[in-house]
């Protein structure tokens, strides 16, 4: 990778662990019955009857729960401010001059029928570290921030704005609040006419933290604490069409049949065995069909797969995706079908910083927290942050591995654990990190 | 099957073969030109842009159709009536006293993007029939009748409300065109209030004989001038729900999915395995499927599956259908997901008349054409009217077995052909048949 890496400044010569534990002692702790009580009070905007929230961004609910969350920031002693592409912006100044941001963030978008965890806790996890430093009169070297992106679920909307700068493509995306995110930054108070310009620089941020929940079951069957997120895998997309002819379902013999349905069907299977067939975490998912004209009477004569790859590294992500090519070719052959794959999305992978995995770690066994080294399957804010600044993601436990779902889980004592880790991190990062400008 | 039988009232103790034979020298021909012209015509109402017609049953272009259908009735001599069910019917009388009718007839109404041969064959074919009788002079014993029935693609509503009668459950059916059944026969001149009285009594049909295309491509590849129609297939319908659970595509590992799509398409390619592992001529298909959440980053935690078997015998259909189900046991329980089989609709074989088969058979070759003994995999007005009469089909070659498509086409010459069948096999009915009563 190309990115820059951490020089240990004044504390160059001694390792990292050593300085972590020279801290611990002195070290303020989070308040965890308050960290909770903000999460119960931020689940009522957007609240649905069955439970969860469908919080959308740029809908009522997201305005109304910014707004609360910026009281809390606010409350943090935070010097808060919307920035123009509508991401909450809360800063704190630290003692030495011209070092760049120690940053920490996450979202509190939600998909429609979504839960109350993912975002909302390491949105306010790193308010509620704001808060403790400000209360235990802890002043920070690097100036502080806290970043709550806006429209995370659309695509990385806010975080691409600071990572890599909006796009007229992407303030014409129609969101599903049915705005476009132009018309939703509007709505929440940025100006999209100058949103371009809120993009950073490599050097404008010393670290980015994100503590999160994990979204899959690895931790809670395992019983881990905490998960040190190596990296956030790769992801991409294809659409595949696959054409055959649609006919009469009761006078087309079998042996006469072109059934796209029935390649179709057997590429979905192909790509799970190939995905399954490899050593490694990789995972392939079709997880969307659409079979044409879609009647019981009519063989299908064209179907449409969404095919969705994973892994941190980009070479397993292409050999996955070239035996599937393979074995959908030897199925077109098979069926008197063709297909055809087309890109629609390709995410890069992007791996946390070591030292940062290296600080999260040793903070977490201070606390006497256990830890995995992990990937991270789902997408975060923090992978197009990683484009400008060394990054750092903390997982906790998510009950059963269930999100997106009113359904999803995490416990409070877990979610206390993960803000402790990072406060603490947060802490070590302060004394050790300045960027090699 | 519990049919009644054919006698054969003076001519008992002569064979059926013989019969026909005796008579091929002074039988009258229809005019194929007329004929195709008149097709040519009908073609006009519901014509699409890109070829073919969409003339849905209870459209304004079916309404405009069945009056121009109406005038070539009343040219064949025929006196014509719209029926309470809506279906248009025109008579004349026979010499004999109280014979019953021979009918003839088929449908005008069409699928969306339907073509111009698939019922309009059958109902001009039958028109030009009664017209080439009139014109000859030919007084039959049996009094005549020519059945256009409504709305064959929306569920074989006309010939149901002759066959067996329709019920408030039919007439609340809401049909392609927007329409429910009721207002539909209201739209076309009917009465819904005394639609039910139009059904007929075992007795009331001496035989019933239906011209079609094949809409297969059966004719058309082996170079054969006309199927005679073994029967009507049955065809049961279900629905197969695959229950598993929606999660997150990237964070689940691969070993604790329960990914109901890929259920799902196990039991696509499982139910041609079973299909097409078995002798006969059955065919099974799954033309329809639903995934939800239905997106690229999410697995599927519902997948519906369409299921189509058809085949003359019931048990057949049975068969196939229990090996299915045990398939789909073994994929659930491989997979971590559950399936439903809902049944939607039966449809039971409706075997053709045998005596009626041999006569189809002998016209055809009397006029010098090839003939092929085969199942109508295709659903047909004739199946209904089999509950109380005995029927007879007629198939010409449908070009390359393409149906319900603009790119439908029968030749003319084929067309003609298919007609004169019907015309001879009407006259030997006439000289033969009378119903055991």
């Amino acid at each position: 990778m190309n990115r820059r890496q951490f020089t240990l400044g004044a504390l160059t010569a001694i390792g990292w662990s050593t300085v972590a534990a020279s801290q611990t002692p002195t070290q303020p702790r989070i308040n965890g019955g308050r960290l909770n009580e903000h999460l119960s009070a931020l689940a009522k905007f957007g609240k649905n009857p069955q439970g969860g929230v469908s919080r959308l961004a740029y809908s009522q609910a997201d305005l109304r729960a910014r707004e609360y969350v910026l009281g809390l920031m606010r409350e943090a002693k935070l010097s808060v401010s919307v920035d123009a592409a509508g991401n909450l912006v809360g800063r704190r100044n630290g003692s030495a001059a011209n070092l760049p941001f120690l940053s920490m963030g996450s979202h509190i978008d939600s998909v429609p029928d979504g839960g109350n965890y993912d975002g909302d806790v390491g949105s306010l996890g790193a308010i509620e570290v704001a808060q403790v430093l400000a209360e235990s009169n802890t002043l920070l070297r690097h100036p502080l921030e806290v970043l709550i992106f806006q429209n995370e679920e659309g695509g990385l909307i806010g975080s691409s704005a600071i990572g890599r700068g909006l796009t007229d493509k992407d303030l014409n995306i129609v969101s599903r609040s049915g705005k476009t995110v132009r018309q939703g930054i509007q709505f929440i108070g940025g100006d999209p006419a100058t949103a371009s310009g809120v993009r950073r620089r490599r050097g404008d941020i010393a670290a980015y933290l994100e503590l999160h929940i994990e979204q899959g079951g690895v931790l809670d069957a395992e019983r881990i604490d905490i998960g040190v997120v190596e990296g956030i895998v790769g992801n991409n997309r294809w659409d595949i069409r696959v054409e055959g002819f649609a006919n009469h379902a009761g006078t087309t013999p079998m042996n006469q049949r072109h059934d796209a349905l029935l390649a179709a069907a057997k590429i979905v299977d192909a790509v799970n065995r190939v995905v399954t067939g490899l050593p490694g975490r990789q995972v392939g998912t079709v997880g969307r069909i659409e079979a044409l004209p879609g009647a019981h009477n009519v063989i299908a004569g064209e179907v449409i797969l969404g095919l969705d790859l994973r892994d941190l590294a980009s070479e397993k992500i292409e050999l996955v995706y070239q035996k599937i090519v393979a074995e959908a070719r030897q199925i077109a052959k098979a069926t008197g079908t063709t297909v055809h794959f087309k890109e629609v999305t390709v995410d890069l992978p992007a791996p946390t910083d070591p030292r940062i995995r290296q600080l999260v770690d040793d903070s977490s066994k201070e606390l006497g927290l256990t830890t995995k080294l992990m990937p991270s399957g789902a997408t975060h804010d923090a992978q197009v942050i990683a484009q400008i600044a060394p990054i750092g993601m903390i997982f906790v436990p998510s009950i059963a591995g269930v999100s997106h779902s009113p359904r999803e889980y995490s416990r409070p004592e877990d979610i206390t654990n993960g803000a402790n880790v990072l406060l603490h991190t947060l802490l070590q990062l302060d004394r050790v990190a300045s960027l090699d400008t």
